[in-house]
């Protein structure tokens, strides 16, 4: 049977490695790329060997950047005493969307799940007790998702940091705004109800 | 709002062009390029240059080869007098997965479709009748899909290949093997029944 060009297999094999995409869909992929003016496949090309060159990790945060620190550590007007740890530079940029928050973040690239083989060395963890010890921080906020793998995590981190003179929070668990609590899930309305908060009027 | 780097943001916005890659699913296959090694974006940039420089139609059947003519078009064992005319490369690839069918093949890349604003124009036609004229073609089989678009095509095909003195068939349309009639539908069986060929025993 005559296959396609080598070319263009190789570039099938290359797209179906990201993530979600079948040997199907990278082929679908291959085929639009080529029927695309040429100038899209050499300026994607150009843009993923530039986002390798120029994209890394920050030193302090491990948010993506394009110098040693990110605009957020080096933003004087944040305060440096709080630190909130995420899972994923995109759980940092939802705070951000939120603006209701000025402190520092840690984003941990991850949350421990020993099941799937992933322990705190695969975290970015390594200068977090650093950080809080050479940076003043006073209240670490463990923003770690509400899930199995982000609770672990949690605990994890306070039990971590309990040696530091530093106050550990995690975020509030409870009903979501504007939901209806017929519809909430039993977890979360019991975690509701253990975490009410005096209503000072 | 601190953003994400331009580097980064260039990819995704690159990325979401794709076809059933949104701005979500684009985000999402840039984090996992850079957190990749490297050489990962840097050997799927060079493919997909490589794809295009590479890459071309077939100057007479229009499907994917690096040299002026493809393999099916070069193979002189091929019977040049049957021409399978065929929406897609994909499609083609499927006959020659069949290993039933030894002659050679003509990619219309899309189908007639005037709602969507794509005419013959649209389609690799320039040359099909100066192939059938010149290659001493017999026989143009259509085999464009069983949908709506697909048969117009094929109906457009027949009438304006009627001048060129070559029999034009169109596949079989009817019930697939293994196929229960009970969940068959309509169409199909009535297709199946008008197109009904003798038993002979």
């Amino acid at each position: 049977m005559p296959a396609l060009p080598p070319a263009f297999d190789k570039l099938v094999t290359l797209l179906s490695r990201l993530p979600g995409i079948g040997q199907r869909s990278a082929t679908r992929l291959a085929f639009f790329i080529i029927a695309e003016p040429a100038n899209y496949a050499k300026t994607l090309g150009q843009s993923l060997v530039e986002s390798v060159d120029h994209v890394r990790y920050c030193a302090d945060c491990h948010t993506l950047c394009e110098d040693e620190r990110c605009s957020i550590c080096r933003d004087p007007t944040r305060e440096r005493g709080m630190l909130c740890v995420v899972e994923t530079v995109q759980d940092l940029l939802a705070f951000e969307r939120t603006g209701a928050y000025q402190g520092l973040y840690h984003v941990l690239h991850g949350a421990l799940a020993p099941l799937k083989g992933i322990g705190p060395s695969r975290l970015k963890l390594d200068n977090l007790e650093d950080r809080v010890a050479t940076q003043g921080v006073t209240e670490v906020i463990v923003a770690t998702n509400a899930d199995v793998e982000g609770e672990a995590t949690a605990l994890y981190l306070a039990k971590r940091l309990k040696p530091l003179s530093v106050s550990t929070t995690r975020i509030a668990t409870g009903i979501p705004m504007g939901g209806e609590l017929e519809y909430i899930d039993q977890t979360t309305l019991s975690r509701a109800l253990s975490g009410r908060v005096a209503l000072d009027v």
